[in-house]
């Protein structure tokens, strides 16, 4: 029974009641938007319903979330369907083809990453680079469904009425019974157009019975065109699921092994790969109701693929006469609330860097597509980064009057001894600074007169490149060439290893002291 | 005489011979170096003595460096022809156009950052980025020559002869003699080939007298496919200069103004540009002999261009004769002493990391070609950069007994309370650091029974972002939850400000001590 993982072993009879009940109302929510996402994702819409059987079990099987609901999202069906726009025709049995191969793709990459423990590069996407691309992705989707819900007058009155109908049922009820609003529009459009004689476009037949099992390699050229989106939707996936996994976590006190979420993961893209749907991931909304409806464990996931492929094994009739503008207006409403204006707001007001950040990765996306716009994020991101080390805080510092302390001259009164100069560096000394600390000491020695010591205090510096280890070295000879030394205070272990092994290690040695308040004494 | 360049106001007469005699040297070496840079480059003899006048006198003019001494290089010759290789045949008079629309491109690039004091992007080069793309152009370029010294016998034998006698020539004569013998072997050659009917390649005729001067503007596709060459040889270029101009100038107490440096570059190679000539910037071997023969002001260089452009008005009738054995020879020599295996050596010993962006760089030089090369090599510094920076040192502390300080518990004996950790992170929270950061304090908190308080030391952290806010106020909450106060400790004053204005700012506003030791106290 060891196999078997841990919430079987230990489940209580007690959870039971919450599973069954969250497993019902999250399959009230998926079944609309299972067919919506295929739509989004130019599918059939039975690929959506084969997307939220067995990837469920999949991820019960191996991830660690007690409460991910997970299966077709809505940013992934967009990002599918700009991967796979310019390799076939929506709606072809190459395309859907393709879309199994990328699930596929992204599937053996998350296994990796979990066999290899790289969950660490989910980091790279920072929170505002995340929360610019879903609101970038948002606008694309929402630009996408439009088509859907105008038309001939009756597609027009249907798709405004359900936008309408879904608005008003999300601020009238905001609970649990606000999420059944979309099926209950979905039983009422279908039974509408199923009445009356309407020019509207409909699902039509969709195929009865469980979805065929098989595994197609991609081929080499597929696997060259696939590659990257499967890397970005793999990783985009990735960090919405663990967010989301983390924060409805956080609240009972249960935690999430990111390594074990690549695993569940990667195992519900290759299930999905299996039976003919397409990438799959944690949803926010759904995973959110799964928790308020009292999910205790994965068996809440079982029991939604469960009742799907009773679905799927006896009711895909029903689908017949359901209105595309019903579909395309769930998916309006659903990802209009992933622009989230509050965060840019609050973003905005601490930090301009990050605002910028949110900013220019939703226009990229919505500017330059989806792939493009999350690279020019991720990379926006990183030179933020960097730029801001290479503008480090450097402080003249002098000894706040009978004490050990030592201040910036610019806020304390302090003393100062003449002819030496105290100078804190604020950042880790790297290539991106090691010009800028170096021009800064050499204009702050020029105005010293007599100048006998640079005193140069090392307490925020974690890490000394090559680069900047250089630009020390001939620091030390240019001071040495006009009479000064070079010395170095409050070194950090790590630090001071490594310096000591080199050769300007050699020649200031006598000139490390462990405090400032010692070299300035010296 | 205010537009006149400082160093010309202030000219004193004791500074004439010594630069007489330093422009005669460098003519000398130079003779040899532009015409076997120019071949290179894939151009005509004469495009490599038209780079050698003009931009000497546009440097002086407009440059910062006393020393420098400008004029076709090995390295930007080899990107000028991996540019421009693509675009039209090596020797054809397109293939000249574009050199020269390649030169004015890096010209204005290097102006426009001079007027928008860009200067600092050249820090994103790092050294061992630089060194190892320099290692790897000069493998390229060897390879590149090596079909010119080997071919008929007498070929063969006059390229390894020359190369042996350079070789030993830089053993046997280290001082400023050895930088002639260049000079000399192509003296030798020229009379041989001259003299005997010889089966071998020889320049030809050199059209006589000074370049016309003229400004053709790049055609948009040129544009659109020069750009980015134009780019990172403007970077690199910038680099070599300021560092040869630099450790230079340091040994003479002469300082570089790095605005000044990329506007007497970009004049230089608008100049270049004007008089058909191609991409240039300070020259380290060059500079070197300039600064050692006695330059002290870039009349050196004036007199240099002068004797060029002397060369030009009436003697290219003496390099008719002259072997391309010869010149491949002497760039042979010249580049193998560029591949720094001290330096690669030295970095290796000091930092893994840096090493393996050394080698990346050189490898991807070779392998990908130059621009792909210098891109990967960036990249991967400034991945370094964040990959270190996600992998913080983070250290539970305790008191020193008796004292206010606090020390890591693993290395020193120190004093903690029960239900308290004190936790020190080394490094700013960032997206990349604020999972790790997030899950370290969590493991910790779980391994502390009956927890209280966790008292985040931030004396280290010099900004927190966005996504390590948001991941800040998480933690506090799921701490508040478990009955424990997150509270903070060494704040600076710039995150200080930032943190007061934020929602977990006000929550915590309470719980922030000046100093680790009020916070223990509390």
């Amino acid at each position: 029974m060891k196999w078997l993982p841990g919430w079987i072993r230990s489940y209580k009879a007690a959870s039971l009641p919450g599973d069954l009940t969250a497993g019902l109302i999250v399959t009230v929510m998926l079944i609309p938007q299972s067919l919506a996402y295929a739509m989004l994702a130019g599918l059939p819409p039975q690929a959506g319903l084969y997307a939220s059987i067995l990837p469920l079990i999949a991820y019960a099987a191996l991830g660690s979330s007690m409460t991910l609901a997970v299966g077709p999202v809505a940013v992934l069906s967009l990002m599918t369907a700009s991967a796979l726009a310019p390799l076939a025709a929506p709606g072809s049995p190459e395309y859907a083809a393709l879309a199994v191969q990328l699930a596929l793709l992204s599937g053996v990459l998350l296994l990796v990453f979990s066999a290899l423990r790289l969950g660490f590069i989910a980091q790279f996407l920072s929170q505002p680079v995340v929360a610019g691309f879903i609101a970038g992705s948002a606008i694309l989707i929402v630009l996408s469904q439009l088509k859907h819900v105008v038309g001939s007058p009756a597609t027009t009155a249907l798709g405004l009425g359900t936008i309408a109908f879904l608005l008003a049922a999300r601020i009238g009820l905001p609970g649990l019974a606000g999420k059944l609003a979309p099926m209950a529009a979905i039983v009422a459009t279908t039974a509408l157009t199923a009445a009356l004689p309407l020019e509207v476009s409909v699902v039509g037949a969709v195929p009865r019975g469980l979805p065929d099992l098989a595994l197609a390699l991609p081929a080499p050229q597929a696997l060259a065109a696939l590659w990257l989106p499967a890397l970005l939707l793999s990783l985009v996936g990735f960090v919405e699921s663990v967010s989301v996994g983390r924060s409805l976590g956080a609240k009972r006190g249960e935690r999430i092994a990111p390594d074990r979420e690549l695993a569940g993961l990667g195992a519900a893209n290759v299930a999905a790969a299996v039976s003919g749907g397409f990438p799959v991931t944690g949803g926010f909304a759904r995973s959110v109701v799964n928790f308020a409806a009292g999910a205790n464990t994965p068996l809440a996931g079982i029991v939604c693929a469960a009742l799907m492929a009773g679905v799927l094994a006896g009711a895909t009739g029903w689908f017949h006469s359901l209105p595309h503008a019903a579909l395309a207006a769930t998916i309006i409403v659903a990802v209009s609330s992933l622009i989230e204006w509050h965060v840019l707001r609050d973003i905005w007001r601490y930090d301009r860097g990050d605002a910028l950040a949110f900013l220019a990765t939703a226009a990229g996306v919505v500017v330059l597509g989806v792939e493009q716009g999350v690279i020019a994020g991720v990379a926006l991101s990183l030179g933020l980064i960097v730029w801001r080390a290479s503008r480090p805080h450097i402080a003249l510092v002098g000894r706040v009057p009978g004490t050990e302390h030592f201040r910036n001259v610019e806020r304390h009164e302090v003393q100062t001894l003449p002819g030496v100069l105290a100078v804190r560096v604020d950042e880790s000394l790297f290539f991106g600074n090691a010009a800028a600390v170096r021009e800064r000491i050499e204009q702050l020695a020029a105005a010293e007169p007599g100048l006998r010591r640079v005193l140069l205090i090392l307490s925020a510096v974690n890490h000394i490149d090559a680069t900047a280890l250089g630009m020390l070295g001939e620091l030390e000879r240019e001071l040495a060439a006009r009479g000064a030394q070079l010395c170095l205070a409050e070194v950090k272990g790590p630090v001071m290893d490594r310096l000591m092994r080199t050769e300007l290690g050699a020649r200031i040695k006598e000139r490390v002291f462990l405090s400032t308040h010692q070299g300035f004494q010296a």
